[in-house]
Parts: structure tokens; C-alpha cells; sequence
């Protein structure tokens, strides 16, 4: 029988590692079983902007059969449990198993919360399309709600965390909160829109000349940061900041950190304090070969010998490149380390306004940005796109030798 | 200095009868004052599409500035407190008042609920595009909530009232609903949707073919009708029936009764036992002749002797019939009867089905009625332009003395 590989998350990682080793491998040459929560992929990136109600959620939700129909891909929905590395085997939900021979876990991070008390009970978070429609009808709820009950609570919104995905979701509300304001009859001054960052600034490890375009942006539209501020405690519908001042507010979203996953904690894999799964050059569990740790729940070290952020770039980077080593690993031939290339980072900043910067070098701010992000996204859609056709893919093994 | 005229509440009925006082009425005649509690005319008759996502708000909502723009009508924003009727003023709130020498009094509709315990506490009404958004909002984040809570009330809708908006509703959220489901990808069987009547049928007043041709359609669409069947108490959220059962819901939506205005009788004016103030045939208060009751608050007996049921076209007649009489009143001439034209009743049943009578004969259903129902929501607005045009407007006077 041919070997099985089996793929945890159809995320961007699992994704693209599922639909690149089926290039390269043919249905004889190996199974492929792909495990997801839904039987859809999501594209999360964009989640800030269903959040805000810029975009549908079907827009955003892309349905897995039709990506994988016809390619020989087993798609499984079901809910990892366990992983167990001694029997080569994945338990999910309702005592279902699955064996493998290779192993691909690709399931995504947990939220840090930093033990700050009441923060997991009493805020939103945003890792998926549902939690995303959760968080824009509350919001639009709290407009409806605000003519009857008038509590400047329902018109003041929090966003915990100033770091990319925090600061494209105040972006984002920046520019939707007028339009639900106007909606409901409501004068848009009763909005407050607050940013609370621990850092001394928002969007670490951006350049301080794009930090500040970003924050002049987002204040000319009405957006309160308050940085080098702690959250210390949060309860039912208080914000306890560390200088002794609170924020109440009925909508507090927490972006403000990532962790792996624990599932690859409780399995036994190394990880970093950060729950990020240690791997090798060839992103192999260092002492379980036959498992591949890719996108956000593996720790990836960068030049500068410090961890680089987890980001969909990376993913999507990982996705490929495992594709290519399960190819080597069944078919033979060298494999080549892998090496990520970060050719940049854009932030959006609403609907019409970004800062980003490309290669390291070249910095972009405002319309130009903002079409740069809006193009790695069609990017992105290109690549599945190709994969998904059996279209010749260029330089598909070219790139793990270079 | 020219006589007064204030006109309360600019629903159909107040804002036809400013419409038409003016036309008829230089401002050297009489100055006229328009009081409304937001500076916006609501089309009230398409609520339910508002309240199931399938209409903006902002369609319904008609800015009064932009109508009664250049014709030399006052608009006053404001709560109407009391009416001081031995002094002729009308309190509002801050204390403030206005003077009048003729009063219209045009303040709509207040919600019967019968004395069920619970069930103002815990019902959605839908009187305004506000309740409306309330509404629909509300239905949304239930749908978000649900793949977190899988409780099952959260998909469970229960409409009280088989009358005319009740119907109108149950149309709308039949076809609303599913769409929401798929959007969150919940099973369109999960819905529940349950239409309550004490009666022991839908549609009181409606031939029995049209009822059974609604319910048929309703039905088709998942619709579970509860007739004669009381609510006898409503709790948080669940609803007790006569028959001993209850149904567990996040959304009850009351829409079965109806009363006269509460500052009517608290003013002083006689009323039935249903709350609806006693009017002559000039829509005056008999003992107050300077005061015209009209529109929702008032009551009209047809020529069967029964109360009619308070519908948008009857308000718009005595809208329009009082302009006439103020005409009449500041200027001479004798004034007509009012006799009432009921042309027939169209209810939609959703995006694409309605049921209808027309002058009493020719009954409709299907894509027919529906375009009928349409046709008469254009006519209204149609209506409203000529009046606002200052075009000419045909048989101003002419209908008066038929």
C-alpha cells in the first residue's frame, strides 16, 4: 500500500503543503488526507475587514471540495484531539484515528493572553470568520441598541493590542463606526475608538518614519491610542489599565498575542516558552521526522537569529516547501533547508490607506500601500489558483535547491 | 397675526396633512408647525423588510427637511408631553410648548398587549425603523452566536400575532432567515420559526381562500402556524400557551395588537375601550372642534358599523381630508363629510408572494399581488412628491364634496 500522509488544518499552510505534494505526487505514489475543523478555508487575513462589515463572509470563506475536487485529496472535517507519535496516529472527535506515515501538523496558534485576569472571559477575539461575525453583529447590535438605552458604553470600542492585526482592525473600524453611526441616526462624535498597546508604540518592528504616518492616520480619524499601557485586569465590562484608570466598554477585541497551539504542546513536541513547536532545517519535528510542524504553531528563526512573526507569507511559504520535502521523502532525491523570504509586510489602515514595507528597504505609505496589500492578497488567490488547476506550476522543484 | 396650525406626530397622516394644509394654505393664511420625534418621515408599511435585512434603513426613513424644504412649514423635533386643550398648548419636553388655534392631532398607535405578564417586558415591537434594526440586529448576532452556543432557542423565532403585520413578518423572516443561516453556515433546518394567534386563524378579515393560499405559502416555507392558541405569560425567554406547552426563545416579536395613543387619553379626549379617540365626521373631537384626531389614534367606523382596522391608506385619506378642513376652516366654504375609501389590502408574504383584496371583489395572490403591493408603496410615494413638488394636485378640493 502507499504511504499516507496526513495534513492537520486547511489553513494557509495546510493548504498549500496538501495541494503541492499532490503535484508532485500522484494518488499511487501516496495518500493524502487533509483534516480540518470546517469544510471551508478562510482567508484570515481579511478577517478585519468581515469584522467591520467591509466584506461578506463568503467572500472570505472558500469551500475546500471545491479547491480539492477531482484531486485525489481526502478531506476529513473533524476536530483534532490528540496526537499520538508512538502509533503514528491522529485522534480526533468520537474516538475517530487516522494513521499516517507523514505527519503534517499546520494548526494554526492559540490567543496569548498573558494571565491578565478576565481578558479571555470578557474579550473578542478574531482567528476565524465566525469569530469575525460574531464581533460584527455585536457591534451592530450596540448601535441599535444605543437610541433605547444610551450608554456611552455601547458607543466605545476597545481594541487590545497594537501589532498588525490590531492596528488593521482599528483601521478598518476607523472607517465602518461612522457609517453604522449615520445608519442609526446616531451623531458620530458619541463613537470612542481606543487602541491599548503595552509596547511603548504601535506596530512593532515597523520603521518609526511608517509607525508614525500610521498613527497620524488612524488619529486623524478619530482613534484614541493608548500605548506603554498595560492591561491589568478586565471585568465584565471594565478595561483596568495599569495607571489606575478603566475603560468601560460592552466590545473589547483582544489581538494583542499569539502562542502556538497547545495541542502540539500536549502531544509531547519541544516548543519554544511561547508554545511554538521547535523544528529542523527541513521544518521536521527534530525527533520525529516523519512530522512536518508548519505555519504559525512552529517557531521559525530568522536572520537577525530572532523568531519571526507568524505571518500568512510564512505559512504559505512552509505549505510549499513541505509539499516538496514529502515529495523527497517518498520519491527520493536532496532536499534543501528551508530559507523564508519576507519580501515585505503591508498593513492596511481602513479602506483606503496602508504603511508598509517591501525587501526591507523600500517603504510605502497611503493609495500605493493599500494597492500592494490589495495585490498580495489577489496573489495569493493566483497561487491556489494555480495549484488548484494542474496548471503547470513554475520552478516547482527549482526552488528547494536554490 | 395669521392663525396657527400644529400638527402632531409626522407619520402618513400628519405629514400628508401638512402636506396638504399648505397647498391649499398661503403662509400669510396660517403658519403651520410640524412636531415629530425625529427629524426624519418612517414607511412604516415596509418595516418587516427592515426588520429581516431585506431593506435598508435608510430607504425608509424619509428626511422631513428634504420634503418640507421651501414651504414654509415648521418643523419641530420633539416629544409630545401633554396637550393642554383649556389653553390651547401642547407640552413638550424641557418645558418647552407651543400654542396652536388648530391641533392635529396625528401621534399613532400605541401596542395592546392585553395584560399577558411578560410580555411587554420581554416582546420586540415593530413601530419604528429603530425597533426594526433592533430586530434585525438581534437576529444576526443570533445566528453568530449560535455555532459557540448551540443552544437552539437562539434559531427559534417565534412571531406573536396573525394579523396583518404579523403575516407581513412571518413572509419576510421565512425568506430572510435561511439566507442567514447559509451566510453562517448553519443547516437551514435548524430554523424555527413559529407564527402565535389566539384567533383561529391567520389574516382576521381576509377571505377564506386568501388565508389558506397564505398559509399554504408560509407553510411551504417552514412556517409553523399556533392558532387559538392564547400566550398566556411570557418569562425571560420563553413563552406560555393556553394548552399547557411553551416554547424557549431568544426572539419574541409582538406584533398582535394595537390601542389608541396613551397621551390621547391622558389629555382628556374620550376614547373606546381599545384606547382610539372618538372623532366626528370631520375628524374633530366632538367637544374641541380646534382639535383633529387622526391617523392610528383615532377611530373610524366603516360602513358595516365596525371599527376599521387602522391601515396606512385610511391615515393618509384623513391626512390628506384634514388639510381640506383646516382649508375650510381658516378660509370658509363647507366642508364634507369624511367618508373613507377602502380600496382593498394587499399583505406580502415574503420576497415574492403576496395575498390581497381589491375593492372588496377581485381577489389576488401570487407574483400579482405582490406587484399590486409594490405598485401601492410607489403610489404613496408618488403621492408624497406631488405634494412636495408643489405641482399641480389633481381634485385637491373636488374630493371633498363628492
Amino acid at each position: 500500500m502507499q504511504p499516507s500522509i496526513v495534513i492537520l488544518g486547511a489553513g494557509y499552510a495546510g493548504l498549500l503543503c496538501a495541494l503541492q505534494a499532490r503535484k508532485l505526487l500522484s494518488a499511487d505514489d501516496a495518500s493524502i488526507t487533509l483534516v480540518n475543523k470546517h469544510f471551508y478555508h478562510q482567508l484570515i487575513t481579511q478577517l478585519h475587514e468581515s469584522a467591520a462589515g467591509a466584506r461578506s463572509d463568503r467572500s472570505i470563506r472558500i469551500s475546500l471540495p471545491s479547491i480539492i475536487n477531482g484531486k485525489d485529496i481526502t478531506l476529513v472535517k473533524g476536530i483534532v484531539q490528540t496526537i499520538d507519535t508512538k502509533n503514528n496516529l491522529v485522534l480526533l472527535e468520537n474516538n475517530k484515528s487516522l494513521a499516517y506515515d507523514y505527519l503534517v501538523v499546520a494548526l494554526g496558534s492559540d490567543t496569548e493572553y498573558f494571565n491578565i485576569p478576565g481578558l479571555k472571559e470578557h474579550a473578542y477575539t478574531l482567528k476565524s470568520v465566525n469569530q469575525a461575525r460574531l464581533i460584527r453583529t455585536h457591534i451592530e447590535s450596540c448601535f441599535a441598541r444605543f437610541p433605547y438605552e444610551q450608554r456611552p458604553e455601547l458607543l466605545r470600542f476597545v481594541i487590545g493590542g497594537a501589532g498588525f492585526s490590531g492596528i488593521e482592525l482599528v483601521g478598518e473600524l476607523a472607517d465602518a463606526l461612522p457609517k453604522y453611526a449615520a445608519d442609526a441616526g446616531i451623531d458620530v462624535s458619541r463613537i470612542e475608538l481606543y487602541n491599548i498597546e503595552a509596547a511603548p508604540g504601535i506596530l512593532p518592528g515597523f520603521d518609526q518614519q511608517l509607525v508614525e504616518v500610521a498613527q497620524r492616520s488612524l488619529e486623524s480619524r478619530g482613534v484614541k491610542f493608548l500605548t506603554g499601557q498595560p492591561i491589568v485586569k478586565v471585568e465584565d465590562s471594565i478595561v483596568h489599565l495599569r495607571n489606575g484608570e478603566s475603560i468601560n466598554t460592552e466590545t473589547m477585541i483582544w489581538t494583542g498575542g499569539v502562542r502556538g497551539n497547545q495541542l502540539v504542546i500536549d502531544a509531547g513536541f519541544n516548543t519554544d516558552p511561547r508554545g511554538r513547536a521547535i523544528i529542523n532545517q527541513f521544518l521536521q519535528s527534530p525527533n520525529t521526522p516523519k512530522v512536518y510542524m508548519i505555519g504559525d504553531c512552529a517557531l521559525v528563526i530568522g536572520e537577525n537569529n530572532r523568531p519571526l512573526p507568524p505571518t500568512a507569507q510564512l505559512a504559505w511559504q512552509m505549505g510549499i516547501a513541505t509539499g516538496k520535502y514529502l515529495y523527497h521523502d517518498i520519491k527520493g532525491g536532496t532536499k534543501a533547508a528551508f530559507i523564508p523570504h519576507i519580501v515585505g509586510s503591508v498593513a492596511s489602515l481602513g479602506r483606503k490607506d496602508a504603511v508598509g514595507k517591501v525587501l526591507k528597504s523600500y517603504r510605502m505609505y497611503g493609495k500605493m500601500a493599500y494597492m500592494a496589500k490589495e495585490a498580495s492578497n489577489i496573489r495569493y488567490l493566483t497561487k491556489i489558483g494555480a495549484l488548484f488547476k494542474n496548471e503547470p506550476f513554475s520552478s516547482t522543484l527549482s526552488n528547494v535547491s536554490q
